[in-house]
C-alpha cells in the first residue's frame, strides 16, 4: 500500500502517484508518504514558495515550508576544524510565514488529518493551470463525516500574491464547525543547529478581517512581511461579522463558527501577499502590505486562478514537450518543466535556482555550478535569452566577489574562483574538498557563458562582461597547475571532479580538459577580437590588464597541459589513480547497501570504484565535437557501469551519451531516472525537497538527448534517436531568436520556423537554411 | 619589548621568559603576553590542573581556565555534512570552577591588573618544588602603592586538593583594603560554539568561612563539587569573625574589609577540594566536599606545600635529566618533564593524556595516538612499569568500542579501528580525512605493545590482553587494503598519514610499513605462543577465534603489501605522487607566511610539498633497525628540508634521526624546537594551551637522540651523541625493572646499575653484562 515496489535491475523504487498526462495524483492517503508528498505537491511562483503541507493540522511526519526568494540567513559556519579561506558564513534558505494553515473543530474534535479516517482522499497538481487540489471526506469519532475541499495557488500573474479556497460540506444536521484560519510567523528551520530562531519580531497589524505580520531576519536583517485577508462564506453567501481573533505576535488566527445541517457548506478564501525590504522599505512593509492584500482579494476568485492560469498557458505554449504513447515519460517531462518554471521564471537577475527550489531546506544557498551546467541550457532552450542572460549577469556582478574568493585562498592577480554555494556571491560552503577543490564549476561559468553566445548570437555579451569572467577564470588556472617535472607536463593536484564520491585527487580528466578548453577558448576571443574588431581590443586589453606573457603564458599552459589516459585501452582516467581501484561494477553491489551513501561510510565510498555523478562523461557531452564516437564509447561503455548516480545531475548527461551511441534501452533507463527522480523517490531523499536543477538535466535527456540538438560554435545540430516505445516527441527550442517547432515520429521528422527569419542548421550531415515560417521535413528511418 | 626576535633561519620566534635551570620566570609584565604566559605558567597535579590566571581582576586578554580529568562534555557534533560513520559527540574537556580569584578594593578603586600601573612584576614557576608565585608593587590612581605577592600549589600529594597564599602590604596610612574572595562556577567554555552553558547548578552550601558550589553537567551527567575555605590574616595574626558574603548560585564570595597603615599587610589562605562523582556519590559530593576541605585547610600552609614539593623532589629523582653548560637546554627538558608529570602521573588508569593537558581547551577529547607514540616510551624510561601499563590497559578497556567504531564503517569480523580522539572508547572526531583516513594511529596501538614488553620484559601482558588488541587490529589492516592489478600487490587507498598537510592519498609509505609490521609482529608472537607455550596457544586461538585461512591471509597480505620506493633514488615515497608535487623545501618560503597552516588555504597546503611531521621519518624512527644507515640518509636529507614542524611531534623525531646521523647543528635546532616549543611560542599558538604530549617528544629528543637509548626486541642500546657545546649529559631510565643511571660527559660515560639485579645491554657494538650496584664506563672519542 505504500507503493514500494522492485522496479529496476538494481535498487528499489517507489510508485505512488497516480499516471496522468497532466496531473499529478495522489489517491489515497499514506501517512508514511507525506513528507514526499509535501515535496511532489510544492507550488511556486519564482518570488515564493512552498511545501504541499496540508492546510488542516497533521500531527504526523511533516516539514512545513514556506520560503521567499533572496531571504536567507547568515548561519555560522565556524565548525569543526577551522581552515584558512572558509567562508565567514552558511547561508540558510529562510522557513518562513506558514499562511494557508486553518484549524478545523467539529463538535469539539480538533481535525487531526494523522488521526481521523480519511475516505476518497485526492490531491491533484494540475500542472496545466498551476494549481494544487485536495479533496477527502472525513469520518468524526462521533460518526458525522464531512466533505472537505481546497485549491491553492501562488499567482504568476502577481508574483508578491497568493490565495486558497477551502470548502467544508457537512453530511449531518447540527453540526457545529469552527474555522480557525492561522497566519503563522513563529517558524523555524528544520535545519537549524540549535532550534534556534532566525526572525525577530517587528510588528503586526490590526484590521477587520486581515492579519499582519512583519518579522526581520536576524544578522541579514532582510525583512518580510505577510499579509492575509479571510473572507468566509455559508452557502455560498459571505458572511460579513467581526470575526473573533486569536493569537500571539508572531502566531495569530481569525475564527468563524457556525452550525451546520446536511448539505450545508461553508468556505473560507484567504489571501496572501508577502512582500519584503528587497522592494520596499522596511517602514512601509505593513501598510502596502495591507493595501496590496486588500486590492487583490478584491479580485473574485475565479477571475484570479484564471489570470494565473493564462501564464501557465503561455509558459507552456513555449516549453511543453510531447510524447507520443508513453503516458509516464508524458508526466514526467511536463513535471520537470512544471517544478522549473515554478522555481525560476528569469524575471529578476537578483534571483537564482536553488538545487531544492521553494521544496525544502537542504543544501542552503541559492546558487551552485547547476545553474550554468544544466539551467542554463534549458533556459536557452525554452525562452528568449533576457532569462538566461539574466542568469549569466547574476554571475558577472558577482566577480568582485569570486576575485575576493580566489584571494582568501592566495591566488594573485585578479584571478577569480566562483564559489561552490552562493546567495551573493560570497562563498557559503565549508567542506574543504569542496569548497577548495571542486573547482571545475570555474569551468562551468566559461561554458555557459560559450553556450548563450552560440545559441543567441549575442557577441556583444563577451566583449562588455564574458571576457571579464574568462580572464579572470583563466588566470585561475594558471596559477592552479604547477610544473610535474616526471610528467614534464603541468598537473593539477588536489581537485574534486564532479564525482563527488573521490576527494582530493591528482589530475582529474575532466577539470583538466576544462582547464584547458577555458584557456583555449580565452585565447580564441582575444584573438578573433584581435583581428575584427581593432576599436574593442585595445580598449579590453587594457581594462583587464592583459599582457602579451600572459597570453603567452595561457598558451603554454593550455598546450603542456597532462590529460590521464589508459595507453592500452584509449580510456580517459577520471583521476590518474583510477585503475588502482579495485575493479567492480554496479553490478556487484548487493542491492541492499544502496544508495551507498546512505549505507557506506564516507572512507569507503572514497576508495570504491564507484561513482556518484557523470564526470568523464560530462565533459564529453560538453565537447562532444572533441571526440570520436569511439572515444565516447570506450568511456561510456567503461564508466556507466560503475555510476550510482547518486546525485541527481548524473543520469541526464548518461541518457545524453547513450542516445548518441543508440543505446536505446540504457537511454530510457536513464531517462525514467532523471525524469522520476523524485515521482518515484530514486534516492530515497525526495522527502528532504525535490531535485530542482536536476530537473534541467531531464528536459536535457529529451531535447538533447533523443532529441539529438546539439548547440556548439558550428551552429545547431540535430540529430534525433526516438525510442521505439515513443510514436512520437514534439518539443520546441530557442536558438538565435528563431522558435523552432520540431516533431518526430517513427516516420519522420518536421522542424518548423515558427519566426519570419531564416535560420540555418546542420540536421545529421546535411547543412539546411530554412527560411521563415517553412518548414524542413525529412524521412527517418 | 613583548620579546619579538627573528631568532631561527626561517621563522620568528618569540623570546619573553628568562633563563633558569629550575624556573620559568617572567620579569616584568607585557599585557599582549597575558594568554601564552598563562598557558606557560600552568599548574596540575593528575588530576585537576588550569592555566596561570592572575587571581585579581585582568579586562585585558585572558582565558580563565580550570579543568577537572575526566570531566567532559559531549558536544553536538552534527555539523556540515553529516557522513556515515560520523561520531555521535565532540567530546569537550570541560572549564570548570575558577576557585582561586579575588577581588581587591583599594580605596575603592577595583584592581584591575590590565589598567593599574605595575612595578617589579615577577612571575616564577618553581619546577623543583612545583609552586607559582607571583609579586609585584601597583600604583593606585590614588598615588598610593601596595606590595602583593602570590603563591599557590595544586597538591601532588593530596590530589583533590590545592592553596594559594594571597598577601597584600600597604606602603601608606589610612588605606581602605577589601579582598573579596570568589569561588566562580558560573564558567563557559570559550570553545563552545554557541556560548552556551555546559553546567547545571546543584546546590551549594553554606559554613562560616567556606563556599561551596555542586554543579552537573549536561548530557554526560558528571557531578563536581568545588569547595574553598577562606582564613583571613592582619599582620600575622587570624581574624576570626563573621566575615560577610555575597552573590548568586554560581558565583559566590567571602568578604574581608579592613584599613591598612604604612607596613601592615593583611594575607588571605585560600584553600579548595574538588571532588567528583567519578568517586563520590552525588548526594555525598557537597558535605565530603566540606569535611575534606576542613581537614585540608586545618594543616598549616608551609607544610601542605612542603608535602606537596617532597613529591616533586621523588619524580626528580628518577626523571631528572641534567646538560652541563647549557643552560637555556637544562630549563627547557626540565619544563617540559614538569609540565607532564603535572598532567599525568601514571595514578589512575581512567585517565589519559590530552594534547593540552589542564592548560586549555583546544583539541578536546582526553587520548590521541600521542599517548602510544610519545608518552609511553617517556614513562617507560622513567617510571616502573605500572604507569605505561595503566596507559595500555586504558586501550585495551576500549577494544570493545574500537571494534564497534570499525563496524560502523563497515568492517567485519571483530576488526578494530581505534579512535583519533577519545574520552570513553568513543570516536570524538568528526573530519573524515582524519576519523576514517588517519588509520596509522592503529598501528601505533600495537607498537605500544612491542615497546612495553620489550622494556619491561612482561611478556604475559601480550597474553592476558595484548594479542586482543592486536589480532583485531590485523583484522583491519587486511580488509582496508585491496588488491591491485596494475601493481600486482595490496595497496591501501584514501589514507592520511602522520603527516595531516596530505589528505586522503594513496599509498602512505608510513601507513603501509607499520600495517605490514603489525601483520608480522602477530604472526611472530602466534608462531612463538604454539612453540613456546603449548597450554596457552590453543586458548588464545580459540578466544580470538583466530582460524589456520586468517593466518594465511595474514602472511600472504604482510607479504605483497606495496611501498613506495622511487627506483631512481631508493628514497621511500612519503606516498604515491609525491614526487609529482612542486619540488620546493622550506628555505623557498618566505618567512612571513609561516606557519603556513595560518598563512594558507588548506588546498595550498595539501597540494604544497611541505610537510607538517614527521611522516616517513616517523617509520625510520620507530623500525630504526630494519633500515640501513644509508637509507636513514637519503630520506631524511629529502625529507627536513621539506618539513614545516607545524606540528609539535615533528621535530623531536627529527631530532633523533639527525643524532643518528650525526648531523650536529640539525639534532639541535630540533631539540631546541621541540624544547623550547612553548617558552618561545614556534608555533604561534601556544595562547591556547601547551602542547603537552609533544614534551614526552622531547624527553626522546635527549634520551632516544643525543643519549642514543633504543630499546627493541634484541634488547636495550645505547650508542650517545653529545653536542659540543653540552658539557654533560645524565639521565635516568628503568629498563626491565632497573634503574639505570647515565652520565656522558665529552671523554667518557658511565652507566650506573642502581638496581641489585644484574642487566644486559649494547653499548654501541659490545655486549655489556653489568651486575647490580655496578658501574660501566667506557671512553668517548
Amino acid at each position: 500500500m505504500n507503493g514500494l515496489t522492485l522496479q529496476t535491475k538494481y535498487q528499489k523504487v517507489k510508485s505512488y502517484f497516480k499516471i496522468d498526462p497532466w496531473k499529478i495524483i495522489e489517491e489515497g492517503f499514506v501517512k508514511e508518504n507525506q513528507k514526499w508528498s509535501e515535496s511532489i505537491f510544492s507550488l511556486g511562483n519564482g518570488r515564493m514558495g512552498g511545501r504541499g503541507n496540508f492546510e488542516e493540522d497533521f500531527s504526523g511526519q511533516t516539514l512545513l515550508g514556506n520560503y521567499v526568494a533572496g531571504i536567507y540567513y547568515p548561519d555560522k559556519t565556524r565548525v569543526g576544524w577551522w581552515k584558512n579561506g572558509y567562508p565567514e558564513y552558511f547561508a540558510k534558505v529562510l522557513n518562513s510565514a506558514h499562511w494557508h494553515g486553518v484549524r478545523i473543530t467539529v463538535d469539539e474534535e480538533i481535525l487531526d488529518l494523522n488521526q481521523c479516517a480519511l475516505h476518497q482522499f485526492r490531491r491533484v497538481l494540475h500542472m496545466d493551470k498551476g494549481y494544487l487540489e485536495r479533496s477527502f471526506l472525513v469520518e468524526l469519532k462521533n460518526g458525522k463525516t464531512l466533505e472537505i475541499q481546497s485549491i491553492r495557488f501562488l499567482s504568476m500573474a502577481w508574483d508578491e500574491c497568493g490565495a486558497m479556497q477551502y470548502t467544508i460540506q457537512s453530511n449531518d444536521d447540527h453540526t457545529n464547525v469552527c474555522i480557525e484560519s492561522i497566519l503563522d510567523f513563529d517558524i523555524r528551520n528544520e535545519d537549524s543547529n540549535y532550534d534556534e530562531d532566525f526572525w525577530t519580531f517587528e510588528q503586526t497589524g490590526n484590521e477587520q478581517n486581515m492579519l499582519g505580520i512583519h518579522c526581520s531576519t536576524k544578522k541579514s536583517y532582510f525583512h518580510l512581511c505577510c499579509s492575509t485577508l479571510h473572507k468566509f462564506f455559508l452557502n455560498g453567501a459571505e458572511v460579513v461579522e467581526n470575526y473573533s481573533k486569536n493569537g500571539t505576535e508572531r502566531k495569530q488566527s481569525i475564527l468563524y463558527k457556525t452550525s451546520l445541517n446536511a448539505g450545508d457548506y461553508i468556505q473560507l478564501e484567504k489571501s496572501v501577499v508577502q512582500i519584503s525590504s528587497l522592494d520596499y522599505t522596511s517602514q512601509e512593509l505593513l501598510s502596502v502590505g495591507f493595501e496590496k492584500c486588500k486590492s487583490w482579494a478584491n479580485i473574485p476568485f475565479e477571475q484570479r486562478l484564471n489570470d494565473h492560469s493564462n501564464i501557465w498557458s503561455d509558459i507552456w505554449e513555449s516549453s511543453d514537450i510531447q510524447i507520443g504513447n508513453d503516458v509516464e515519460a508524458q508526466q514526467s517531462i511536463r513535471y520537470n518543466i512544471f517544478q522549473l518554471y515554478q522555481t525560476y521564471t528569469g524575471k529578476d537577475a537578483r534571483f537564482n535556482i536553488g538545487p531544492k527550489g521553494f521544496t525544502g531546506e537542504k543544501y542552503g544557498g541559492a546558487t551552485y555550478w547547476d545553474t550554468e551546467a544544466y539551467c542554463v541550457p534549458f533556459y536557452l532552450g525554452t525562452s528568449t535569452p533576457i532569462v538566461s542572460k539574466n542568469l549569466l549577469l547574476y554571475r558577472y556582478r558577482q566577480l568582485d566577489k569570486a576575485i575576493e574568493n580566489a584571494k582568501k585562498l592566495g591566488f594573485i592577480n585578479n584571478a577569480a574562483l566562483y564559489p561552490m554555494v552562493t546567495m551573493n556571491g560570497e562563498e557559503c560552503h565549508n567542506e574543504w574538498e569542496i569548497t577548495f577543490e571542486e573547482i571545475h564549476r570555474n569551468g562551468a561559468m566559461v561554458y555557459a557563458i560559450y553556450n548563450y553566445v552560440n545559441h543567441t548570437g549575442d557577441k556583444e555579451y563577451i566583449k562588455d562582461y564574458g571576457i571579464d569572467v574568462i580572464c579572470a577564470i583563466n588566470r585561475f588556472w594558471i596559477q592552479r597547475v604547477h610544473f610535474s617535472n616526471p610528467k614534464n607536463k603541468y598537473v593539477m593536484h588536489g581537485v574534486t571532479g564532479p564525482n563527488e564520491y573521490e576527494n582530493n585527487v591528482n589530475n582529474n580528466w575532466y577539470t583538466l580538459y576544462i582547464a584547458k578548453w577555458c584557456l583555449e577558448y580565452g585565447l580564441q576571443i582575444l584573438d578573433e577580437l584581435k583581428k575584427n574588431d581593432t576599436l574593442s581590443y585595445p580598449f579590453i586589453m587594457n581594462r583587464l590588464n592583459i599582457t602579451e606573457s600572459e597570453i603567452n603564458q595561457w598558451m603554454n599552459v593550455s598546450k603542456n597541459i597532462y590529460l590521464p589516459v589508459d595507453k592500452h585501452t584509449g580510456l580517459f582516467l577520471q583521476q590518474e589513480d583510477y585503475l588502482d581501484k579495485e575493479q567492480l561494477t554496479v553490478s556487484d553491489l548487493d542491492p541492499s547497501v544502496r544508495p551507498i551513501n546512505q549505507n557506506w561510510s564516507w572512507d569507503r565510498i572514497l576508495r570504491s570504484p564507484f561513482i556518484k555523478q557523470a564526470d568523464v562523461l560530462q565533459g564529453l557531452y560538453f565537447f562532444e565535437d572533441h571526440f570520436t564516437q569511439n572515444e565516447i564509447k570506450i568511456n561510456f561503455d567503461y564508466y556507466e557501469p560503475r555510476t550510482v548516480h547518486e546525485s541527481s545531475l548524473s543520469p541526464c548527461v548518461h541518457a545524453i551519451l547513450a542516445c548518441r551511441l543508440r543505446y536505446e534501452d540504457k537511454a530510457k533507463e536513464m531517462y525514467h531516472r532523471t525524469a522520476r527522480l523524485d515521482l518515484n523517490d530514486y534516492n530515497n531523499d525526495s522527502e528532504d525537497g525535490l531535485h530542482i536543477t536536476s530537473m534541467a538535466g531531464t528536459w536535457m535527456s529529451v531535447v538533447h538527448g533523443f532529441g539529438g540538438v546539439k548547440v556548439n560554435e558550428n551552429g545547431l545540430h540535430i540529430n534525433p534517436f526516438l525510442p521505439k516505445a515513443w510514436t512520437s516527441l514534439q518539443f520546441m527550442i530557442y536558438y538565435m531568436n528563431r522558435a523552432l517547432k520540431i516533431n518526430i515520429s517513427a516516420f519522420k521528422i518536421e522542424i518548423n520556423n515558427l519566426s519570419e527569419a531564416n535560420v540555418d542548421f546542420h540536421y545529421k550531415d546535411q547543412f539546411i537554411h530554412l527560411p521563415g515560417k517553412d518548414c524542413f521535413t525529412a524521412a527517418l528511418t
